[in-house]
């Protein structure tokens, strides 16, 4: 069973956390264990030392998560949500379009997050 | 290596298919062994011949789709999409918020889809 509205919750904070530059609140989001593959493709981030180290980078290029769309919920112990990532580059603002994937334990942290995004979904300044 | 234009314009055909209400074309993005998990949580639909049945049944709904963000591709062999599902029901029009994951062989053909709803995503009227 699924706790679609915990999870919800869960996956605005992440975006609440990100938006505050508190890269330690988003890994705080995480079980010990859990994997981060961002984007699909790369290899994976495992446990939630590396976890914070990555955020505390994301967090550092100074970009802006917003929503694109409302945050879909399942039928099981997953959530996914579609955002944005707004960039201040030297040449411009810059936008990279991401869809990221979560799984849930029973404790509500998330056990793994999976970003979707490719270089067609950047766009760059200039 | 993605070839994130070719992901692109497989999910573009699968939104344009179900919108000419044609399920074997939809079934005809999918390789011969796909599962289907709609909604994540779900048991897996398998093989084309259960996948053809299962989109004549969605598309026989009158449902249609439509993307609520640009298709995100990735730097692997997969690609995700936000929509909204519109149906109109006898009460009202109604819709259900999707984020759909595919991914694919090296033929281009969908090996797996997992469709991320839950209740919580439904607007039904009334």
């Amino acid at each position: 069973m699924s706790d679609e509205a915990g999870m919800k919750r869960a996956l605005q904070a992440y975006i609440d956390h990100f938006n505050a530059s508190d890269p330690a609140a988003i890994a705080g989001l995480y079980a010990d264990d859990a994997t981060v593959e961002d984007p699909v493709g790369a290899e994976l981030i495992r446990g939630r030392e590396a976890i914070a180290a990555f955020y505390q980078r994301s967090v550092a290029t100074g970009a802006r998560l917003k929503l694109a769309a409302p945050i879909r919920a399942s039928h099981a112990n997953e959530a996914a949500m579609a955002f944005d990532v707004q960039l201040n580059m030297p040449q411009g603002p810059a936008l990279i379009r991401v869809i990221d994937t979560f799984k849930f334990d029973a404790h509500g942290k998330f056990t793994s997050m999976r970003a979707f995004w490719g270089p067609s979904d950047m766009e760059m300044p200039g």
